[in-house]
């Protein structure tokens, strides 16, 4: 077979047949569909692998494999991935049996191979994925960093030479990288697997081990790609963890400075209860702008306690704001759509608590003066949000996140009305941040036009 | 020599040693100098194969060659082009003779040669680069839209035979195309001159004949590609008018139905006027915004005769707004920052002229309400010009100029609230169409939402 390319090469088969014993106290049923953090560990494995390309999947199954079958065939529809499956009979005797079961399906195929309870970035599968393996071999995803490793004891390592295996095994002495249980293979791999079967070995290793020992293991290095074998309680909690963490990375790109200390560390709270549960972030989007527009209600209304409840729910919707991106991250379910209505509401709720805050301070002081200082305000902030968009699409590079862009953010704007609102002088605050917020348009298109100059 | 990309080959020889003595009474002075709305043919000359990746010129001088040095220098200057220059001192022999002076410049390069009073599109010369000529060839590019040529009697004909020039002249009886006079070429060109200038022969076409007759002239069909020789007053007018229609064309791409029927006719006519004048485009787009904050003093002055003025000074404001792109376009001096500028302009404008007629209507109807219905119909025109940023950002393509795209522009905002004016009702205008505003969004947003959907 010659040398195939990442494009020609879309089938992964994902072992899920296994029983996850040391999982059992924490997922209760099987292990392929233990939820995590709303999401089971299998749908986060097809996820990855979309993610990097592959949607086909073979799946083996073993272990309660009706009840298996079911949910990824679930999956496989909701996500619009093509999923076919095979049963390893044999399953118990070891993974090597389960790999074989795929034998017949996977044919001359070059195919990917993943532990359905790994879970994995999907950087590590492109990575492997642009080094196919030439006929006869099979490769290897490798991490060197061995301190980086969660649980070294139970970690199958290699010692490898000139970038191949030369032996693997979780008790090898003296190893050089840990074997992150991702391959990338041509059928070699189950002639490999069947060489240690004859011998009565039925591990996957057993069958990688009989090919490295003719130099047909290749290793891929994709150290720095977070993997992690979430085979027991210890290790889900790791994995919780990293989701967590995953969402805190954010940070900084885009958000602003309420967003950073306040915000995200309360929304990343909220969410990873929300995740748990079937409330879509879609769902959160629009809750959070009814908040927003119940606070313009309250505002509108006037007087301090209205105004103190105003603030109040107009921070809880910014906050909640955060959540539905947040959720969709951990539950692999962001859409375009989805931003897009969160992003536009976000608008609407500007003009609305604008409008609200000034007819608020104007009922009780009539005049022109309160209604044209609202009117400015709020321009200013739908206008905030209007030139840093074209700003992109004229230069053809996003607007910096420098302090000009922070301090005209949906969050600081929104913290300082609530500020406002717990000072019993809403009005004052809008007409604060709305000036703050023309002298950085200002600065902001003087940026842009300055540009080009050089 | 072998062959050689566009990219290797940067350098355009411009013939500007001739008399143009039949356009003396249109342009006065020396030809490459004339001046077409508010720019010289060789400057447009230039910029056509700047846009075409040419960067590099060399000006071959003959008549008037000082005066003609200093106008191209400068061009060099202002653009960053590099211009260098050769005197062709027997320039009156020919232009055969002017070629020549450029011989030991060129050197072994592969070059693009072109007249300095051909007003050419950049697809030609792209086209051209795009077939560079073997060793010992040149190319030409021809046209074989014989029909819709300017002055056939007066156009340099060739015949072709397998893609190549057999015969070239004014007067060949049989022809298949007309020689466009651009012409990519090795410097077999000037062995073909000096052949032909041994037989005391001194065009150009005869050093061209001489190779044609061994079959190393190759034609590259530009058909399609606009190009006109401009030589005399007539087709100096012919000029004129297709910068102009080139405006016009701009129709139905990002214009709403009162710019292409109302705006656009008057604001070409006006920018044909402009382009002749220093006034920049930079310079119109503030005018425009002046003018438009002005009209908003008189909406704010209330009743009415201030609003009719008003009404008719945005209305003026909104025409204006059209010709800072237009002049750009005439004088090939267009830029981001301009453009920046127009945009960002246009939506302060919007926020001051519906604060104002909210306010002017508002003085006289004291409460609430007016300034709610004013600064959500304020809202509305900024959202408007958001959402399809927003739209283009997210989904990676432009949102289409649709109905509900063209009723939302600022043209026809701008056109009801004149005719509000003109009917003594801005405000009542401006609830109207800050009410379709706002409905349009709704279609907008909806259909963001259905896109991903599909």
């Amino acid at each position: 077979m010659a040398d195939k390319t990442p494009k020609q090469c879309p089938l992964a088969v994902i072992l899920a047949a296994g029983e996850g014993s040391r999982l059992k106290p924490a997922c209760g049923g099987s292990k392929p569909i233990a939820p995590l953090m709303g999401l089971s560990l299998g749908e986060r494995t097809l996820c990855a692998c979309a993610k990097a390309g592959v949607r086909r999947f073979l799946i083996v199954l073993g272990h309660r494999g009706e009840e298996v079958r079911a949910h990824f065939e679930e999956i496989g529809l909701r996500r619009g991935f093509k999923v076919d499956f095979k049963v390893a009979d044999d399953w118990t005797l070891g993974n090597g049996a389960s790999v074989l079961a795929a034998a017949d399906f996977v044919g001359d195929e070059l195919f990917l191979l993943t532990m359905v309870d790994h879970m994995v970035e999907p950087g590590l599968y492109r990575k492997l994925l642009q080094e196919p393996p030439r006929s006869g071999e099979i490769c290897l995803a490798v991490d060197r960093n061995r301190n980086g490793l969660f649980d070294v004891e139970d970690t199958t390592k290699v010692s490898l030479i000139n970038g191949h295996v030369q032996a693997i095994g979780k008790d090898l002495k003296a190893w050089d990288a840990a074997d992150t249980g991702v391959f990338l293979c041509t059928p070699a791999l189950f002639k490999g697997i069947e060489k240690a079967r004859a011998r009565d070995r039925h591990g996957l290793s057993d069958g990688v081990s009989e090919l490295a020992g003719n130099g047909a293991v290749r290793a891929v290095d994709v150290t720095g790609e977070a993997w992690l074998d979430v085979d027991d309680p210890k290790a889900l909690r790791e994995a919780e963890r990293s989701l967590i963490d995953s969402l805190h990375r954010g940070k900084g790109k885009e958000d602003g400075y309420i967003s950073i200390w306040l915000n995200r560390p309360i929304s990343v709270w909220i969410s990873t209860r929300l995740a748990r549960t079937r409330i879509t972030p879609d769902q959160i989007t629009v809750a959070s702008f009814l908040i927003a527009l119940v606070a313009a209600g309250f505002f509108a209304a006037g007087g301090f306690a209205a105004g103190l409840v105003g603030g109040i729910l107009l921070q809880a919707a910014s906050v909640l704001d955060g959540c539905d991106g947040e959720v969709a991250r951990l539950k692999e379910c962001g859409s375009e759509r989805g931003a897009w209505l969160d992003t536009i509401l976000d608008r609407y709720s500007d003009l609305a608590v604008s409008l609200a805050i000034t007819y608020g301070y104007a009922v009780a002081h009539p005049g022109a003066l309160p209604w044209v200082g609202g009117m400015l305000a709020g321009g200013g902030f739908l206008l905030a949000s209007y030139v840093t968009k074209e700003y992109q699409l004229r230069f053809g590079v996003p607007y910096p996140n420098d302090t000009l862009n922070r301090l005209k953010r949906h969050d600081l704007r929104v913290f300082i009305l609530f500020l406002g609102a717990l000072a019993g002088a809403p009005f004052a605050a809008l007409l604060f941040i709305g000036a703050l917020t023309h002298l950085l348009l200002a600065g902001i298109i003087l940026k842009g036009w300055r540009r080009t100059l050089t």
